[in-house]
This record gives C-alpha cells, structure tokens and sequence, in this order.
C-alpha cells in the first residue's frame, strides 16, 4: 500500500527540517521530496503544520512493570526491590504480564515511540502477542537471573522465545538474551548465556554498572570490576551487547566498550529518580560509543515518555558537567531515534531517508509550546512535550492518527491494567 | 457566583486525594466535603475521573520573553546574552511585550498555571494588561538594571507601575519592585531601590546568586559575596523578599536567608539548561526555608510548565545528592503550590481549603499515565505531564474548560506572537 505525508516539515538525518512530502510504499519510505504523477497513494496524511520525526525508540525497559506505576516512589533502591517490587512480581501471571505491556504499548504509541527493547519475564510470549497485535516493533529477552533456583529454566525460556518469535510479526519482533546484570549471574552462568546466545546468533541485552554498590560487591567477590570479568566470560564476542544504563564508568570499562562496539542504553529518567548516578555520556559520545537512550520500567521513570529522555539527556548532562554545550538537543534526539535503532540491531530504522522503514511520529504544532518557530529541534528538545504527537505510523501502517489509535481498545486496556494492579497488590 | 466540582478527587493540604466535591462561592473555596441542600450552583463542573490540585504557582518568569524561545539554545551563557539575547531585547516595543506575555498566559493556563511572579520591561503595563484580561494572577515588578545609563527612569517606572496597578484586576495584581541583580545594581542604588519600594510598602524581586561567575565577581569587587552587602544595603529590610536561584549558597547566604525570611524561586529547568549548577533546595527546605518553583524565562527552560519543574525538582535533587529520598512527590508539589503562593506574597491562596481562593486546576485522569493508581500525588510528580490539565479556575472563575480557553484567542496570539518574534530576529 501507498502512503503520503503531505506538506509537513521533516526532521532529516542531516538535523535540517524542510517542509516536504514523505512517500511511503509498504513498510518503507520511498522517497522525500517532490511527488511525482505515476505516484498514487491510498493514503494520504496531512502534514500541514506537522513535524515529522523519526519515531521514537525506547532501548531499554520492562514493560510489564508499568503495572506497578506509583506502587512505591520516594524509597531506598534495596528497601524498594525487597519489600514492593520482587514480592509483587513474584505474583505476576500470563495475563498480568499481557495487559502491564499493553498498558505500555499504549503510552509509548500515544508518546510517539514506535520500537522498543523489553527485557522481562516470565511469559514473554505474551509481550510478543502485545507486539504483534499492538503493530509496535519490539525486540524482546527474557530476564535471566542465574542465582535463582530456577536459572536454568529461564535461560531455557529465552532459547525458546528465539525459537518461537526471533523474526515474528513480519519482522517486527526480534529477540535477544536477557541475562540480568553481572551481580544476578555468575560468570559459568554467563558462559552458559553466551554460549546459546551465540549458537543462534543472537544478541545480548544486560543491565551494566547501575549503581556503585554492585560495582564494589565485584571488587569484592572477583577482585574485578563487572565489565572486567564479564568480558572474560565471552559474553561480548559474540553478535552484539545492548548494554543497559553504564552509569559508573572508568577508562578501562570504556575501553572494553569500545573494543566490543558495546551499545550504550542511557536511562536519564530512571538513573535520576532512583539516584544512581549520572554517566558520563558525553565523554562515551566523543569516543564514538553509540549512545541511545531508554525509559527504565514505569516503576522506575515513572512513565514511557521518550521525549521527557531526550529533554533529560540534554538538560542533566549540561548541569552535570556544567557545561551547557554538553549535550546539545540535536544529539539528544539522534539518541533518542538514529542511535536508539542502531543500539537494539534494527538495520534501515531510526532515519527518515529513502530505503528506511516508515516508523514515522508526526507532531501537531499547533499549541503554544511550538511558538514562536526560530529552531523546530530546539522546540522538540526543550519546550514541547509527547501530547503534541498525534499521529504514528509502523512499518508504513498506520497506529494513531489525530490521537486515535487504530490497533488497540484503549478503555479496555486501562480497566484490565487497573484490575491487575489492584489484585498484585492487595 | 457559586460553583461546584463534583466528585473529583482532591489533594488537600494533608497530602491525602479523597473524592469528594469543592463548593465556590465567588471568589473563594466555601467547603469541600458534602454538598448541603441550600448550596444552589450556577454551574456545575464534572469532577469524575478527575484530580484537583491547587492551581500552579510560577514563582519566577519572564513572560514577554516568551518570544525568544528556541531562538538561541546550546549556547555559553555570555555568548547567548551578548550575542542574542540582549540584542533583541533591545529592540522590543510594546506590541512585542503584550504579545510575548499573552502567548505566555495561554501556556501558562493550558498547564494548570493560576499565577505567577513575572520580572521584565519595558512596558510592564502591557503585561498588566495581559493579566487583567486573561483572568491569571500575576505578581509583577519592573526589572531594574542600575548600571544602565537610564536606571533611575527604570526605578521610576517601577514606581508609577506600583501606584498604578497594585491591587488592580480585582486584586489579581500585585507590583514588587525588581532591582535585576547585585551584579548590575552597585550598593548605592540598591539602596535608592530600597528606600522607593519600603516607602511604598511593596515587596522585591531579584536574581541571587545564579552563577558561580557572579560570585566571583562579587568578591573581587567587594571582597564579599553578594548575599553578605545586599544584606547590608537594607534592600532585605522591607516587606519581603523573592530571591530567584539561589544555587551557589554558603553557610553565611543561609543565614541571611533565615534571618530575613527570604523566599527562594528554585528553577530547576533553567538551571540545568544553562548549566548554572544545583541548589541546595534539601538543605534549605530542612532549615525552614520557603523554597518555591519557578520556570524562569522561556528563553533558558524553554517552557513554562510548571508541572515539568515540579517533577525536575523531584528528580534532580535525589540525583545530585545521590539520595532517593531528597525531594518526595508531596514536597515537590508543595513547592510548586502552596510554598510558590507564600513566596510571591499571596495570602490564602496555594491549598484547596475553606476560606482560601478558588484557584484551582483540574487534571483529566483518562489516560496511560494515570494507570495504574497507585499514588496519586505520585502519578502527578513522575508520570503525568500538563496535557492532562483540562480544567482551570482562578477566583472561583474558569479560564479553561476542557481545555477550550474561555478568555484568550489562542489563534490570533500565536499569529502575532510569531510575527512579533520574526520581526525582532531578522
């Protein structure tokens, strides 16, 4: 099917944002520019008065957590982990983790995000329904903690999550390896991950170097810090890392990051709220590191907003450093578009160029924040919010338009999410 | 005229959200509880599915300013005022200067704002006027620069804006005087500043201690820190005092603030955007301070939504401190509510109580952030954003309803808001 975008301006690869057509054939853009007559769409989209961006990826979260969404805020991350989080997640089910990831797939279609790195469990089988049904694109691993009894088992879960999704949803579902951090997986559990991660050719997502503390229970328990030894295990030799919110950092992480061409998911949100710290994106960005950002899970953020992370990656790292060139906001959104796509292993996504994916997010400018019209990234970054998106399109097809989703029941989802949460948590 | 909120849910003072109704008669909150048989409203407002909060109160702006958003960001911050801002500034006339502060009012309603501390000029009867029309409260002082070869005229304008519209729109408006800060006010006019605005009995507004650089400045000048000779000059001795900032603050500076009852505008986004550094607000708080929220200029934030510096506040602190705990939810949005009303020298107003101004605004709970519902003053902090403002009344009268505007023309606005700033740019 052919889709046209008309007369919107378009943020291109190049930071510039001409008022222009967008032609999509399929599920990808066929061209920008000039419309030309053998082209006849059965769509078309105004644009007038829009910015088109390229939709928003989130490149690390947990989905399903969005259900605990101000169940516990304003607590110590032990005290919080211990008494609220792990005893409720303990109680979740199939259909818990179904509607906490649709409650997610509807706040990151009506906030613009179009693809998204999930790492949970169990029943990743239903995140994967959300993400067929939902039209998002999704790149999912099942979180595997090798110190529980159960390890084995959940590393046996993600080998059939690769076996039954990897490629799903006409390629909208990807699957990698979740093992959980370096201080819930030893190292011969490691080599185990990456041993199956590898013989599938899959890749990794792991949470690294989050807090100080697991830094210093390392150093103590392996007379290393994580990166160090993680990296003798194997587990970064193999197709790709997607490594999750890298907050404490010294040269020799970095270098080791660097050698593996680990991809960084900073999580300016969560890493605030819970207090651990800020990463020192701006010194990976100069090193070359491809940097994307993510939302944490909604228990963490507490919400799915990816423009409120690129508006906190600009911001935090400006006063983090002092230096209000640290982050500048057409570098925050490539992290938040370009670089996110690149992080969680989408080819042809993230840009809007001919030959990429049609993963569109159009913002209706239309409301004060937008005015007056100097810079419209400036505008993106700093003064507007996710409420100005009114219309985004997957693969070419389309899953809001003027604020209405087409794929999924909205009031439905709300009730089952709220009936959930009430019975998680009584 | 009376009016009621029927069946919202409504956060008192207490921090507690029951459902229950608000009964307004005129201008003021009569009860909230039960409706007697003999409260006979003229309208009723549908409360359901809804939460009510005070109406936000914007501790320190620069609404005209609003014009230059997105024209100069990612900039050193004297290259941006030499080289953009100042420039522009020069050249604004009294179209500019109503027409900045209206498209400031229409934001400022839109995110749940009821009123707000505003410092620029020329021209501040323009902003009075914007005030008055747009139904908001406003607490202006003309900004005086005593280093500008026409500094007095400045003082004298302050002086006609205090007899001519303190107390005006119904007591809507309240005139401080704005002496800009110790670095472009030497001692001796300070002093002049002090003796118009105690003679009058008015309070002041002024810059304190924002960057490191005017500190330094300071003491190479004076041999003392800012706080240490403005204190000296009597400026603190009046009425009142509204200090912007406050970022870079010893023990001495706190000791003045406490001694002289102070009241501090935190702006958190400003403060990160221009990489001024992170105030004390944890410290200041546990000593007693009143510490308020501001969204500064729309230049440095680059909005003016309150509800953004409510959750900055939260997160910023707990970061900075690396202590989740630093700044919780419900002193965040007391900052932003009740502490913002007593700072800009409002009485009875900033809490939803009996007795207290019927300055209210009510969020439109129908939507993924607002599940699942944990906490609601949590889901207010660190999930929603303004967009779920629907609803907002200032003295007991509604200037927004279902987020239709019931006293501004938000089309024609943004027009000559962008004709304004596109004449002033080229």
């Amino acid at each position: 099917m052919k889709t046209l975008i008309k007369d919107a301006y378009v943020l291109l690869p190049d930071g510039t944002t001409p008022r222009t057509n967008i032609l999509i054939d399929g599920d990808k853009i066929k061209a920008i520019g000039e419309v030309p007559e053998d082209f006849r769409p059965a769509k078309i989209i105004d644009g007038c008065n829009h910015l088109a961006v390229p939709g928003f990826v989130n490149a690390h979260t947990h989905a399903s957590m969005t259900l605990l969404r101000s169940y516990a805020d304003d607590m110590n991350l032990m005290d919080w982990l211990n008494n609220k989080v792990w005893p409720v997640e303990a109680k979740m089910n199939e259909d818990d983790i179904y509607w906490g990831a649709m409650l997610a797939a509807v706040e990151m279609i009506e906030g613009g995000t179009t693809a998204f790195a999930d790492m949970y469990g169990p029943y990743m089988d239903k995140v994967a329904e959300v993400v067929a049904d939902s039209g998002l694109r999704g790149v999912l691993c099942r979180g595997i903690i090798g110190v529980a009894p159960d390890g084995e088992k959940k590393l046996d879960e993600n080998v059939a999550l690769y076996k039954d999704f990897n490629g799903a949803a006409d390629g909208r579902i990807t699957v990698m390896f979740g093992p959980h951090a370096p201080y819930t997986c030893p190292p011969a559990f490691l080599k185990k991950v990456a041993a199956a991660a590898q013989s599938l050719g899959a890749e990794i997502h792991i949470h690294m170097h989050e807090t100080q503390a697991e830094i210093e229970g390392s150093l103590k328990e392996y007379g290393k810090r994580p990166f160090a030894w993680v990296e003798e295990t194997g587990l970064f030799d193999g197709r790709g890392t997607l490594a999750a919110h890298c907050v404490h950092l010294d040269d020799h992480d970095i270098e080791i990051i660097k050698k593996h061409h680990i991809r960084v998911a900073h999580n300016p949100g969560s890493n605030m709220k819970l207090a651990s710290g800020t990463a020192p994106v701006p010194r990976l960005l100069k090193e070359g590191v491809c940097v994307a950002l993510g939302t944490d899970g909604a228990s963490s953020n507490n919400n799915l907003d990816m423009l409120e992370e690129i508006n906190l990656a600009a911001m935090l790292h400006k006063v983090h450093t002092l230096d209000p060139l640290a982050v500048p906001a057409r570098t925050a959104v490539k992290m938040g578009t370009e670089y996110g796509a690149e992080a969680i292993g989408l080819k042809n996504t993230g840009r809007l160029e001919a030959g990429c994916k049609a993963d569109i997010t159009l913002f209706d400018m239309e409301s004060a924040v937008w005015y007056p019209r100097h810079d419209l990234v400036s505008l993106l970054t700093y003064a507007a919010h996710a409420d100005s998106v009114d219309t985004v399109l997957v693969d070419g097809k389309v899953l809001m338009e003027n604020r209405e989703l087409t794929t999924l029941d909205k009031e439905r989802i709300f009730f089952e999410a709220q009936r959930c949460a009430e019975r998680l948590t009584r």
